[in-house]
């Protein structure tokens, strides 16, 4: 195990606090190829808890998990003129086996409309047969120019759900149904909050009707798109002609939505919670939900035998670690917190003499002297106070710093620099090249047209001028 | 949902018995690129199990889950020369983004023993560090030329565990307690019987220094290699410089093992158990384990309340499915036999008026009459007894098939066609060529040297005549 370096404080330079720590914290190494990384135990277990979790929200919906191929033919892309338009840049492309040349291309999938497309046109005949609801968890390649561990790297993980319906409104209402679990998923299982919202067309998924986002905010007030719901209306059933017979006898184009979260998560844990002293993981989705670490459990059978002891117990019921190794008590708990583990119990020789072990919060770095009879009994509370700190300490950024303006001045000094980073809201009745303007102009971008936000009254755009009752969220975005 | 087609019998065409059920049911659609299949819920479920209680077995044994990237520069495979060998003329390969050429070609994973010969070169400095065991849940591509749903496939998932020790010793024990793993893993939740042994050097894995395996018995007497598991020895180490400071405070190479199992066991389970029905799923890892029938329970409120409230009751338990479909009774069993569920659940008027529901065994189909509160104690009990009907059977198959001869002309005898094929054991002490003669002669390949076989007294090989006491089993295999 090498020594810890240091990590950059977060308001000396945000983005290297966030390079120091996915390395400190045992998160991930890069990849040999361009934009890839290696997700170590310490981020996979974050996305193994997700899974599981998630599985069941859409489980109890009646989803079925599948999984599809991730080489597609170049000419399925092609089939959605706005699809590849989007996605045709960033295609890895195989272009030959061994020393063989392909007839016809493949590429990676960047996302799997097309292969569910074909998948439903054959599965459909009749409204019976709907509606469909099939998710997959799967990689995927988008070649990315600028890359960033989680944020944005060439290959990600995912899941991709993917869903058919015999009419318009059913399958819109799933699509706004499947960003509002996202929601809700992020505050219980990540202690994140977002804002719930709509793209603007500039915004939307290349090849969908209408694109839904959660964003959420970052410690230095930088937006991060966290998860999208798309109503894809009939552009990917005329293209695949996902077709079925409706009760009138006639057949009719399928209506269709897709829904993902990625790997991208584990930046927002991060950039959501973590410190100058590392990582925190929110307890539900912790790879490691606590740490025992031994004092001097080499010298005192003792401690020794009450760490093997906890660990036991405990481990019935949470994700636990056990640090034995011959490491003094600093470096121990330093790794413990830069890993981001929720709590640790320091079991040393000292409060054993009295019955005690010491609990150690990894948000308040609070620390707790219990008789090591009662640690069982404080476990369940303990994450949970830890949990919806994180949160309510998340709700607050995002609240203190989400601000409203009619006044295009008073937006680009927000903007200026990145010290004072918010989101902010604006009435606006722009349209692609405005947002265009804006961006080239303070490099905010809009996030999206919040579901809950309204103001009273006619309001003007503040870059048209135009009367409007629209809203809009703009941010500095990862 | 369209009508089901009839199945070909196993006895008139076993290959197209197979095409027959993975299509019928509901297993599989092949992708649009050669030699991709779709898992479709019903496969994919088998796979969403195994991993489940796979991942149990290996985190008790403290291996610990990773994800690395699927891209892997062609020079990387490039280092170790008996695996460029093996794998070079099946590596896809992208040779462009976009319109844009790549300076540096990458490859699809075929495998990853390169990539984490890379990581644990990073991570490894002492003898302290050692052992790392990692696993990871991937994808992996091999262009293959004849291909045949979930057996062989150009993309299949599979896990691979990645391990690094401080001494051979410890590297090749550990090697073979995966392969053992893997068989009590087949026994205790597909109900598949296998026998372990070692790979001929012919057969062993390129870049290996000794291949374990473990090979099953298909309905046909064929065998289906159904997990592997690598001593490495230094050859990676060498070719990606893995050392570590040993306690003489000297410099030296790692040694590695790998290990994996594929969704290939999709193919061994529907080819184990099957019948002309169509599959028969392991209780333990089925996607569905209870399937509810609603005999005309448009018709009758009582069947539907019984219905939705045994679904009710069973959910907590066991994966239950409900079918209250307007389709005839005859319809809903054949649906749930082809699809393989172990036990369904009829409920129907007439059963009802006495307080009955009819079980059904998938398994022997045998009929049992319950009291509808009585039906929830009879669970356990009854899937488990299929289970170990599917096993015993199996294990009385692979016995009763597996034969001892001195014979070449017995041998070639029993290979002449394919209407009575074993697993053939015999005296062997050739060589590749050899191995190569009787393949040409009689398309059986060797399968393993088993661990668990042995007659007293000095042998003489079936082919050089050579004094052996090496025993070989050959089989036609997949």
């Amino acid at each position: 195990m090498k020594k810890l370096d240091k990590i950059t404080p977060q308001e000396q330079e945000f983005s290297r606090w966030y390079t120091d720590v996915v390395k400190q914290g045992q998160l991930m190494e890069y990849g040999p190829v361009k934009g890839t990384i290696i997700f170590k135990p310490n981020a996979y277990g974050i996305w193994e808890n997700i899974q599981t979790e998630f599985n069941k929200i859409i489980k109890s919906k009646g989803v079925q998990n599948v999984y599809l191929p991730v080489l597609i033919p170049l000419s399925y892309i092609e089939k959605e003129k706005d699809h590849v338009k989007g996605f045709a840049p960033e295609l890895a492309t195989i272009t030959k086996v061994g020393e063989k040349e392909l007839n016809e291309y493949a590429v990676m999938r960047p996302t799997s409309e097309v292969l569910f497309g074909e998948l439903f046109s054959k599965e459909i005949n009749s409204y019976n047969d709907l509606p469909i609801m099939y998710n997959q968890w799967a990689n995927v390649l988008r070649w990315e120019k600028t890359t960033n561990p989680f944020l944005r790297t060439s290959e990600f993980l995912w899941q991709e759900g993917h869903t058919a319906h015999s009419n318009a409104l059913e399958a819109r209402k799933l699509s706004r149904t499947m960003i509002k679990e996202y929601a809700k998923f992020l505050e219980k299982f990540l202690a994140i909050p977002t804002i719930v919202g709509k793209k603007t067309p500039k915004e939307k998924f290349a090849g969908a009707v209408t694109t839904y986002t959660i964003e959420a905010m970052m410690k230095d007030g930088k937006a991060l798109q966290s998860g999208t719901s798309h109503y894809l209306g009939q552009n990917f059933a005329k293209a695949f002609n996902v077709s079925f017979q409706n009760k009138d006898n006639k057949q009719e184009l399928a209506y269709q939505t897709s829904w993902g979260v990625s790997t991208r998560l584990i930046g927002a844990i991060i950039m959501t919670h973590g410190d100058d002293r590392g990582i925190i993981m929110p307890p539900k989705i912790a790879p490691t939900q606590i740490d025992v670490l031994e004092i001097f459990g080499n010298k005192h059978e003792n401690v020794h035998a009450t760490a093997q002891d906890l660990i036991k117990q405990l481990g019935r019921k949470w994700r636990v670690r056990l640090d034995a190794s011959d490491k003094g008590p600093g470096f121990k708990a330093g790794q413990s917190e830069i890993q981001g583990t929720p709590l640790r119990i320091e079991v040393g020789p000292r409060d054993l003499e009295q019955g005690l072990v010491t609990l150690v919060r990894r948000d308040t770095l609070e620390k707790i002297q219990v008789p090591v009879n009662d640690v069982k009994n404080r476990i369940k509370k303990l994450l949970e106070d830890i949990h919806n700190n994180l949160l309510s300490s998340a709700k607050q950024r995002l609240e203190e710093k989400t601000v409203y303006t009619e006044s295009y001045e008073e937006f680009k000094e927000i903007f200026k620099d990145d010290k004072n980073l918010k989101f902010v809201i604006v009435p606006f009745a722009g349209d692609e090249e405005d947002e265009n303007k804006i961006k080239k102009e303070t490099f905010a971008s809009t996030r999206c047209l919040p579901f809950k936000f309204d103001k009273p009254g006619i309001r003007r755009c503040i870059i048209t001028g135009k009367e409007t009752k629209r809203f809009v969220i703009f941010a500095k975005a990862y």
